[in-house]
């Protein structure tokens, strides 16, 4: 590590250079239309526009894969598609069992017969695409609130219908690319026959578990291999042992010589959401209420749960699931309000808002036709954050309470059942709903732990007893009557948990099948309750409709004004769609006094391996004992590299996506975000924004030396 | 933080070229006798070396001034001292309440007048040494085991009794620089009227509490000042209002233009201890027995006490200290533990013995001096090892539980008293021993809860029912019996918790009061036990005694034909004598993927301030946003530097030491180590080796800027 000891000074005039210059075109995630306008070249791109993306031809572009929630590429002539481990993982989990630990071992298919389908699991490819905005909104000007979004909704159903009846083999959607106002088509190749190659062991594509996720430095092997089928004639269909491997019309090069620092970088990916364009209100509410709210909710429960969990090895196992899902939005969201915090986010908005606003002052035929349009949106959101605290206690309580889910769901199915006239018509709703009705008492009757459960819905309903006077919830108060603290409350739970029939999963599954009846007319304490509560939420759901009908409106007034004002066309915000992004292999410094190192190597990997979070592989140890790392080393390290560090702009659904160099080579496979970059999904920010991605040298490493999957790696194409 | 992002290639050679050429320079804890060997021009510095030490005239080394267990340096000659925060902590700590709380707010004194004494603080500076090996050793050349310890401890008091006689004004301490080898007499002008003139607020002070201790990046204050004081004609005196300031004979000039990344730096200071000159099974035993006990044992307690704390406020503040204390030591083996495995230094120290024993074997004079030495050192470690669990578990078993702590206390007591003939002499006993048996049952009387009481002896006794047969408690044995769960033992303990009298505080107090006869001759289950433990206890310490008698002996033959072997002297380990140590400003790489800059800012002040353990004060934010920081900004920064990291050779001890550069202008105080840099106390790094010091500016800027405290910073003498 010694390579690294910096002189200060000499570096500066180097560094500032180059970020400065380059700095304008390192944020956004490209439409596919809007990539003709990057100027890439100057980036650094050594081949041509068209080569990413050619509407008439073929590109880099149709190698990408949507793989369920995340991206893939294919990688050969034979489908094969390279994603993340954890876009496989619920896969390799569904064929494991205790005799087959394919988690644990990882999995590897010997040959094409050996490949398992990844059950459940359907891969698109984007065709073709064409705006539909004006169909979209057509007949929509005069409406407003609920009614326009239900035009819009029937217009977007009609069209789709449409489209899908004209092209059989591919699927069509239509997605919204600016709140109310701009709106894409895009069709779909959808590939249904989707099969295992090589997942490898959760040690190795999980390296760190919870401790390492959002984390650098990383040191993970987050890569597997999967392998599309579709039936003899080309066209997509679920899995048969006729099926034959999907041909790509393009798939990528493999580059092994990896890249450097400051080397020029992009993704083709589906990234999932962001909120750049949002009104200066939302950021604000963002971070005053909802981040701090839900992540001090979720650490409340990890804690509870953890605390069980040291003398109840049982708890501590059947939470362990719970407690991960929770803790990754907990630490994502904190790391959000760091972010928020650091980068003066709410205050630049607001600033920002407050110059349109003079902007559209100064010009009368903007003043009247926008004039009202900042005012409108900012009375909104005073409201969302007047009653921000009922609002997030009802979108949580039903997931902090499944047994309020299940008295919730039961009051909703009573109360239809209730307005049926006729024996004939309870009948025929009872056959109707009877699967339904089962599915959702699924979740309740799984419920874990009694004293959870009780502690869990005083913590809810104390919670609601602190509000204010605007976020009452008048369900609750009634329910409380005089009870005030969490020690009275926690005692009329637990009295109401006394006499609740749905806490007796053995009388509720037996209403259940032989009885819904019953079931549909059963007096309950907490049905009761939440008969109340159910009521009162839906006044709350119709004025939040209405609300997101005319914010819709006003937001498309909103961009527009903008673009006036700025003389530019905007990115749209991610929404799962076909994007570009690109910038360069990076370090950064995360905190005062450290700087974050772009590449990270086996030799950290090793390091690692002496801690619970951190159960390595003995081969890995032998292979790294005998220097053994092929002909793979990373010139400048002298070492295997394992992640690296680059400043492109990603969020939730680029994982799996390919990084590739300035020749469109397969260098990377992109899997996670740095903690500061969690902040992304509202701002990039040249500081913070960092992914990280698994270096293909190490995908290559463990294939040949830890997998022994020299067959993968020879229905590969390198990159001379 | 831009400046920072570094091209990889580009840095190799300088850097590369940097370290090697200057390794060698920087380990090593000089004695002052050795800082003529070292090449300090060569390796940077620009003032001669008679000007840092010279026996013969005044020297930096005359302002360099031991306080307490740490270090100071004058820079004033109005015996004005520079030390940490944390050196200073007790005695502010001692004059602090609710109305004047100076713990929080810091504390000033205007003028002298307001000074007030560190109450028990003795300052010691180094006035001259001798050898007096031949001395120590004098008579002890055929002796062995305990009888030659024995000797040489009367040597030590015959020698220094005669010179404390011969020299009034100083204190004269004789230190051992190599085991069974060589000794040092030290004789110590001594300040016994030392008072505080600044000690900033604890949240500069000690920003980050435990959660930054040990740890980079850093951004802490730890700083005060001191002044000392003597009688009106120069001599020591304890605190008098007629005492004069000291007028050292040499003080600091201060730099507040700072330093550079790689610029040439150098400490004189106290480090306490090291372990670098130890047989290879020292360090065997301290990896796979000590550290690993000690932490697993410290952080077994800090949980259950932390657990405790959850639900119970009166218990969570008063471990906290407790808590405090033991997490720092845990943290600190912690880091101990990864440095010895990061660097192989168990196997590097013993293929070096392996080495040396085959030097020796291939000369027939050494083969016969020295050849049984490594084997007869080995011998001994083995036992050391075979009975660790045993002699551990004696070792802290007292501190884990105050109980058996007082009820073996007592049956030392009441077995010495049980000896005793007549009533006459019964009386004598009880009137001498009184007060100390008073003071022995302080601790115990100061339990602070029951149940934890119970556990923590229940949790010793279970883990010494599990050691094998080699570690066998016999006492253990004999209580438990067949019980041998961890249930069944506390259940035990609970039963004898209810028998004995030593849990009754009242009763105990009555007994010291009143009866202390009846308190010497009570039977109590805890003393019967005690008893046994306690006799068995003096078996091991018997044989301890004599091993280190033995291998007292071995050592010194040990470095004589390791010197041999190696053609050269080596530099003594730390002694809590003055030592010299030199090397440069630099950053390092704490993890793979990580580098960790050499200084922090006050932006990352700000940036942690917003969590539990970083309380800052709102001058400091207001002073940050208005970006006054003085004149104090590094220049490649551009913000005020807080703290810097350095290659030097520290250990504890060095706490409060100066940071000097090239020219002897001190540039900060240095305060702690990096995690990684725990290691330092077996063994030097070049890779992890860091300490941390206060840079100067920031030193400046918060006694300007935040203190308001201009004449102190007036009575500076700055460099130009």
């Amino acid at each position: 590590m010694k390579k690294l000891f910096i002189p200060f000074l000499f570096l500066l005039g180097i560094i500032g250079l180059t970020s400065v210059s380059l700095k304008k075109f390192e944020e956004g995630m490209f439409p596919l239309s809007e990539i003709k306008h990057a100027d890439l070249s100057k980036a650094g791109l050594k081949i041509a526009a068209t080569e990413l993306y050619n509407p008439n031809g073929i590109s880099i572009t149709d190698a990408i894969v949507r793989v369920g929630g995340c991206t893939g590429s294919f990688l050969s002539n034979e489908g094969l598609i390279v994603t993340n481990h954890h876009c496989a993982f619920s896969f390799v989990q569904a064929i494991s069992n205790v005799k087959n630990d394919y988690i644990k071992n990882g999995f590897l298919a010997g040959n094409k017969e050996q490949e398992v389908p990844a059950q459940g699991l359907v891969c698109k490819i984007t065709a073709s695409y064409r705006d539909v905005s004006l169909e979209v909104l057509e007949g929509t000007k005069n409406l407003i609130g609920i009614e326009r979004l239900s035009k819009i909704a029937t217009n977007i159903k009609a069209i789709t219908q449409k489209e899908n009846a004209a092209n059989k083999d591919l699927q069509c959607e239509i997605s919204e690319m600016f709140t109310g106002k701009t709106y894409v088509l895009f069709r779909y190749k959808l590939l249904k026959d989707v099969r295992l190659v090589y997942v490898p062991p959760v040690s190795i594509g999980a390296y760190g578990g919870e401790l390492d996720n959002w984390v650098w430095p990383r040191h993970s092997g987050d890569f597997a291999f999967l392998r599309a089928y579709v039936a003899p004639d080309g066209t997509a269909a679920d899995f048969n042992k006729n099926n034959v491997p999907y041909k790509p019309v393009k798939f990528l090069e493999v580059n092994k010589n990896g890249v450097d620092e400051n080397d020029f970088v992009f993704i083709l990916g589906y990234p999932g959401r962001t909120y750049r364009h949002q009104p200066a209100g939302f950021y604000a509410y963002h971070e005053k209420y909802f981040l701090s709210y839900i992540s001090t909710l979720y650490n409340w429960q990890i804690g509870y749960m953890e605390q069980l969990g040291k003398s109840n090895d049982e708890l501590r196992i059947k939470y362990a699931a719970r407690i991960k899902s929770l803790a990754n939005t907990a630490k994502n969201f904190e790391g959000k309000l760091q972010g928020f915090k650091r980068v003066g986010l709410s205050a630049t908005k607001q600033n920002e808002e407050k110059e349109l606003q003079q902007f559209i002052a100064t010009q009368p035929d903007l003043m009247e036709k926008y004039g009202q349009v900042i005012p409108q949106i900012n009375t909104h959101y005073n409201t969302i954050m007047k009653n921000a605290m009922r609002n997030m206690w009802f979108d949580q309580v039903f997931n902090m309470s499944p047994w309020i889910f299940a008295s919730a769901t039961l009051a909703g199915y009573q109360q239809n059942y209730a307005t049926l006239k006729t024996a004939a018509e309870r009948k025929s709703f009872i056959e109707t709903e009877q699967a339904q009705i089962k599915k959702a008492m699924a979740k309740p009757l799984a419920m874990i732990d009694k004293n959870t459960e009780i502690d869990f819905t005083a913590k809810m309903l104390f919670d609601a007893s602190q509000y204010d006077a605007t976020n009452e919830i008048a369900a609750v108060k009634n329910l409380l009557g005089n009870k005030k603290t969490l020690q009275e409350i926690t005692n009329l739970v637990k009295l109401m948990y006394q006499k609740s029939k749905l806490n007796n999963a053995d009388l509720i599954k037996q209403m259940l099948e032989n009885d819904l009846q019953k079931l549909l007319t059963t007096k309950d304490v907490m049905i009761d309750f939440s008969k109340q509560l159910y009521a009162e939420m839906k006044v709350y759901d119709k004025e939040d409709m209405e609300r997101d009908g005319a914010l819709s409106k006003l937001m498309a007034q909103l961009i527009e004004v903008k673009q006036t004002w700025q003389q530019r066309n905007f990115i749209p915000d991610a929404n799962g769609t076909l994007r570009f992004t690109y910038g360069f292999v990076k370090g950064y410094s995360p905190n005062d006094g450290l700087y974050a190192k772009p590449f990270t190597t086996l030799k950290g990997v090793i390091e690692k391996s002496d801690t619970m979070e951190f159960q390595l592989l003995d081969i890995i140890k032998q292979l790294y004992a005998k220097k053994d790392i092929a002909d793979f080393a990373h010139p400048a390290l002298g070492d295997l590299p394992v992640n690296l560090l680059y400043n492109l702009d990603t969020t939730g659904g680029n994982s799996g996506s390919p990084v590739m160099n300035k020749k469109g080579q397969l260098i990377a496979i992109n899997f996670d975000r740095a903690f500061t970059a969690t902040i992304n999904d509202y701002a990039w920010n040249e500081a913070y924004s960092r992914s990280v991605g698994v270096d293909v040298r190490y995908m290559l490493w463990v294939l040949q030396k830890v997998a022994g999957a020299n067959h993968v790696v020879n229905e590969l194409t390198f990159s001379q």
